[in-house]
């Protein structure tokens, strides 16, 4: 028979390795806030300086379907040049360049030219099927970035893993757990995705449910971020607005946008409303009230409190100061 | 070529190691009826006096979420008290313990003093994020537990496995194999799933169809019960019942309660309706009716009847049985 | 550090493994219009008789649950001389035979005549729940089907793998990849999954979608083709016609059919509707245009058409076409 020590020891080893059996090696990367990620064509000279002004998160300058086959080189040259100049003259959030995917021809020429320049934060891999594609873009990373942005530096090249296609959604908990330092989000590309399994995108997008929900899950699982599909419809914001507000409840923790228009509306619909922000600011001072007292479970409005809540208003709460909005100040009275 | 009999050998070899590679190298445990699991707050005398009375199918006392931290020794104590009582004295439904997950510092005690009773009959175990949580119970159990309750026993010690993170759904069809012998139920915690994952729990519960239908799949295949979510509106019986006949469709086998009032609802909807009988009963006997003339499929209400159709009738029979429900007599004219 | 050369040596690498780490280490076999599958009982003569006739893309010659075990040796004895026959005597789309799943008793016998028969195509299987399974039959087919008809033939007989219960749900990639070069399609056998899960099926379709998207998802990405549920209420075209177009818009490529009224109704919503193979031309003719003159990404009715978008259309013209559907000439002045 199990001593109470050994006992103990066995549950503590428990914990210990169950960091290193979910793949977290090592740690998962700091989490960035990136609500709205909007593509600029990379071959387009005015929009890339339209860019600068950008408020979304993240921009991504596009050098794959944005862009002709013949105007690649160009394009290519062109996202470089800008990329490599100084930080503060290039948008205000997360820097990307989504280049060509593997097998295309072109996504050695644009690591080769891209992972060289200044101010690059994040490369954006189309049609991720493996996770050799991952592991192969972090073999460049290491040949050819800066030291300071290769692992163990203060702020590594990010990589966003586009999933399109079934084989990768069979394949997406390997493809979660590749690229380990540098793999920061899996984006859920649904025109390709849609052509590849036979789906037909409906304006309830219950065919996209499981997909969707899968990538969510699992990226979540692996500490990753996830990036909800575009809203094609880009001259109805109500369209996309109730698409962004879906895609948050679903988990997703950004979108991308395909024209500057939508940026605005998808980050407010990714971050909390005004009504949910003061409803978290409620539980979680009525929780810490309680809990000073000993009360354990507890209602509010009729609704059971307990330390699941809890967590998810602390969440609520975060989200909305990472995104600058007030929280309310709560007292006895509001509870 | 293969002649005959090592044809039909290799065909038997086939079954005979189908139930080894589904991972049933024992058998699956009897199944209970559990369609309302109640929670009880295992720091508070008066309901857990209380509780004695309750018709639930299972009533779970809880030494987690319902209790704080500081009163986590006080609820162990009564709670083991309890459950130490003679098996006449305690409620008429199966006895389970709540404990706390692995890694909070009070799962071994809770073990320690619970399995040590005289009437436990399960575990239910927060946060299984890992098979070897439940591998981790059982040792415990074999350590533990009185010997006819160990594996081998006529009612071994049974665990409900809880699943409340996107790790645990991407982990869970090694969940759902581990602890072969005690591991019964898998169970959807959606309030802490919901904010592991980040997900918004609407009214719809669309966001919640991908995990849902994920543990109830997992679970079948692996001959173990599932239990759905709380309904945390504990005010509105009309929500309930809703709530409770959908994860019935969805193949769960019951739901969890946090207040005596739920249980009878759920009980309600977790047993089929009368006119659900009523065909089942006449589905049955049409079915033998026309299988005793070797008529093969035909049509009743329009509607093709062939063997699946006969099985799900006879699994609804069943159910009603033990619910206790009237079975309507059929004859020849009723088809 | 890598050179050129030796970069571009491993970016090639890792196209070549692509396709032998999908389990593409032959080639998925050339894809068949299966958009109507229409089972004929095989113990009955006349409707065998009348199955000569049928449009179906596929007529699936029943064994299984339409024959009462006492029938199974003469319907196999019909269903075996039937197929026996010179192809040009037999309906015109492709000839399947249901034959009983393994574990039954019968499929060695059925499989031991239907597989020397002169005509038959493809064999389906139910109840199919382990790879095993599916390997079996092959093992057959190399033992008893005309050399042309064995892998490495002109048209080796095709296998469609039924899935019915929770296990197969479970283990369906690994089913998905066995029996290369003869496993043709994976078939949703809805009415057995139900009462092995324990799902009610309703007239939402909700509680499957899970299992479908799951089934048509893992075809998709191992090559194979996916058949949807029956509609079992075969007296309302109505109903048949929206749940043919449901299955449809999430992926599957055909339905099976109960009723040969079902077939023609399920055959056009398999087919594009006018409305979709117009847009699709001129989508097609749209982006060819605009890629003449290097524009890349440009809007059409307001949604922006990029590569997935043309994709999409590629698809849909070429299922249209293979349907014997018109396709609408495009101009300039039509964009």
């Amino acid at each position: 028979m199990l001593t109470a020590t050994t006992t103990r020891t066995a549950s503590r080893a428990l914990k210990a390795t169950a960091g290193a059996r979910r793949g977290y090696t090592t740690e998962p990367l700091p989490p960035v806030l990136r609500r709205a990620v909007l593509y600029v064509p990379g071959s387009n000279p005015r929009m890339l300086a339209k860019s600068i002004a950008s408020p979304a998160d993240s921009v991504a300058y596009d050098l794959e379907d944005a862009v002709a086959p013949s105007a690649k080189p160009e394009a290519r040259r062109l996202v470089a040049e800008l990329l490599d100049q100084d930080r503060s003259k290039l948008p205000q959030g997360e820097v990307v360049a989504r280049i060509n995917a593997v097998g295309t021809g072109f996504e050695e020429a644009d690591l080769d030219d891209i992972l060289r320049t200044r101010s690059v934060q994040a490369i954006m891999l189309p049609k991720t099927n493996e996770p050799d594609h991952i592991d192969w873009v972090v073999s460049r990373i290491r040949a050819l970035a800066p030291p300071e942005k290769q692992r163990g530096g203060a702020s590594p090249i990010r990589i966003i893993g586009m999933i399109e296609s079934a084989i990768a959604m069979v394949r997406i908990e390997e493809i979660a757990q590749a690229g380990r330092g540098h793999l920061d989000s899996l984006l859920f590309a649904a025109e390709d995705y849609c052509a590849d399994v036979g789906l037909a995108r409906t304006d309830s997008r219950t065919e996209l449910l499981y997909p969707r929900s899968k990538l969510v899950t699992t990226a979540r699982a692996f500490g990753l971020g996830s990036i909800d599909l575009v809203c094609v419809n880009y001259k109805d914001a109500e369209v996309l607005r109730l698409e962004s507000e879906e895609g948050r409840r679903l988990g997703f923790t950004g979108k991308q946008a395909i024209h500057p228009n939508q940026v605005d509306v998808i980050q407010r619909a990714y971050a909390p409303s005004e009504a949910a922000i003061r409803k978290a600011a409620r539980v979680k001072f009525s929780f810490e009230y309680h809990g000073a007292k000993g009360t354990g479970a507890y209602g509010l409005d009729g609704i059971m409190i307990d330390a699941p809540v809890y967590k998810q208003a602390l969440n609520t709460l975060l989200l909305a100061q990472t995104a600058g909005l007030d929280i309310p100040t709560i007292t006895e009275k509001d509870i």
